[in-house]
């Protein structure tokens, strides 16, 4: 059986140009980018090449504006935490209720354990943002305001540039998980007034366990993992070369296939989605249609379970999610299309389908093939299942 | 030119066998641990087993015990911060004036920003600790003593075993920073009482940017990276497969290897000491000779610049280090040579060799043969030396 991967927003296959960049620094240019002899200067431009990749890929002024960390999560723990400590007399963070667990599950424990007033601004049912909520909760008192570029689970794209501004205005930093929208969508930070992005580099294309953090040049930065001097003082830790040689590489391919990301795979995203709500009645798809990642396509298919579909494309050997993979495990459905308060009896059955440049359509006629044959053998095995496209009566659960 | 490496205390190169180990984890089974399909399921067997490999080679007795992070200073950064938050009412820290970095910045910032005590424990001109000072500096107020397995620069082992014993008797925990140990020397966490141990991936040729942190059951720990709920809840962020399968596969191979390590790369280490003391005068050994890892020499050569002697060595084709690469940059003898109090005249002209199971007879030919030029020419060079074993009496710095 033919694989497909569609769950390109939980994890990407590592691009193989990028293993082919990589391989070199493990085995031969395996100096440590600190030691004073010819196999530490030899990884030293390898850095610097990447951290220009990246930057060209940002659209960021400089190359000392990218940090590099471990990873998406690191990033974003570093961002809150720094302006806490540098925003003097400010102790307040804004953020949304359908940011990632790496924002939202930090936010819970700054709350609880340091009493850090956290405002978490609500969407609509399309999953944008209550900009006014979001406007009336920026103080003197706000440090920094958190709002992710591209929602993992629907793909909704939120309006960033501007909440940078807004958060300005009230003298606020301003931060964005952007592991979602890097590399899917085209930016240019220097021309933003974003202070810090986090982005992951297993989201592109690039090995897990790298990512960076951008902080606008003049923008204070402490520490998150303290120790040796490495990125200028501002993360500790032996530079990970092979893996910053592999997000560099993935940045610069990135930014090759952006054009392909916005057409291609766009339509092949469009083409599953067109073709699943003809096939397939009783589903809807979430999030903002006309504000959306190119890649994502998130549908929920009433009064099934989401996890049932999942198995059931998995025996086809298609790859899709349900909700995000760091909150699987959770019956619940996802905090995010609570947030936008779909209804129950969908949002238990929602599905992303999540592309990348490596699909092709034979992969969207694959899942064309299989879906609604899997929606109609659930719906004929749900008790709550009437046959006429109406939940049974019977079946009406509501949010905890 | 033949290079020969002899630095392995700063990185050592990836065994082509971890590179061979990780490589279908980049490209092949890619997918996120925390996924419901094919692609995920595909991993989570290869993630046990590299918990199992590494809790082999600490002689850990379960394999929960191992945490993955991103590398020894994240994991020495967890350690000392979850004691901070778990230790209720306990509020110093005891350590080592010779701790590497990742212990001692760490420290220093939670002086200075949270009032933490820090107790560091000095040593004596071999780089012995100072039993009585630690033992007296133990107290009810003591949250946790962070002591390191060996010290990376001059390779003199502590007895951590004894230390954890009295740490605990005064109620605290104990952390061991065992980068330069694990792989190097045999170890039965199991049988100790020590509660945490760091350890990174590329000191034992595994790759950069993977690490882990051993917390024995039972002793509660506090996450640094907060978000998803990989590691049970103890690190978020996506787990870095293909680095932990190395690390895996590595701590296998550092098992196998164990005994080579204490016979033949001793027995290398131990020719190129006694070929350079008896080549060249007035040089020598620094740290405890009866009590050191086999692998790590440290020879201060005095009234000459370690980095002039680096040089020269590299232009030779030979790698090795002055001080620890994480603090190259300074132009002061390192701190763990200040604290043992060697002669300025001598700390200053102080090189580190560190062997692994990749070098060879060859590899000490090579040095010994170039060595005692290097001294002789540097020394003709000098201002500061009289040609008659004496440095000028006009050369009489002190430590500052």
């Amino acid at each position: 059986m033919r694989p497909v991967y569609l769950d390109n927003n939980a994890t990407t296959r590592v691009d193989p140009q990028v293993v082919a960049a990589m391989l070199p620094f493990f085995t031969e240019h395996f100096g440590n980018a600190s030691s004073m002899h010819a196999f530490g200067a030899a990884v030293g431009g390898a850095l610097k090449t990447a951290r220009q990749q990246v930057q060209s890929l940002l659209g960021a002024e400089f190359d000392h504006e990218i940090i590099f960390t471990s990873g998406g999560t690191e990033s974003d723990n570093t961002a809150l935490l720094s302006a806490l400590e540098t925003q003097a007399g400010r102790d307040e963070i804004i953020t949304t209720s359908v940011e990632h667990p790496a924002i939202l599950s930090l936010c819970d424990h700054l709350e609880k354990s340091r009493g850090v007033k956290i405002h978490r601004i609500g969407v609509d049912s399309r999953g944008c943002l209550d900009i006014e909520a979001y406007r009336k909760a920026l103080s003197s008192r706000t440090a920094i305001a958190s709002v992710m570029w591209a929602n993992n689970e629907t793909g909704t794209v939120f309006p960033v540039e501007t909440l940078a501004e807004l958060a300005h205005e009230a003298g606020a930093l301003f931060h964005t998980d952007a592991v979602q929208a890097v590399g899917k969508i085209p930016m240019t930070l220097a021309k933003t007034e974003i202070d810090m992005l986090s982005l992951s580099g297993h989201k592109l294309h690039a090995p897990k366990g790298i990512g960076a953090l951008y902080v606008r040049r003049g923008v204070r930065l402490r520490p998150f993992v303290r120790g040796g001097h490495q990125e200028r003082g501002r993360r500790a830790g032996t530079e990970n070369i092979p893996a910053v040689v592999g997000l560099g590489k993935a940045a610069e391919l990135a930014a090759l296939s952006m054009n392909d990301e916005q057409t291609r795979v766009k339509a092949l995203r469009d083409r599953l989605e067109a073709g699943i709500l003809a096939s397939v009645g009783n589903c809807m798809v979430t999030g903002d249609v006309d504000n959306r990642l190119p890649n994502t396509s998130n549908i929920a298919f009433e009064c099934i379970e989401g996890e049932a579909i999942l198995l059931l494309l998995n025996k086809e050997g298609i790859a899709a999610s349900s909700g995000s993979a760091c909150t699987s495990g959770s019956l619940e459905p996802s905090h995010v299309l609570r947030a936008m308060n779909i209804p129950y009896t969908a949002a238990h059955g929602a599905i992303r389908f999540s592309f990348s440049r490596e699909n092709t359509e034979q992969d969207v006629e694959q899942v064309l093939a299989a879906v609604p044959g899997i929606i109609a053998n659930l719906r004929a095995m749900s008790p709550f299942w009437q046959g006429d496209g109406q939940a049974s009566a019977d079946f009406n659960p509501t949010y905890a």
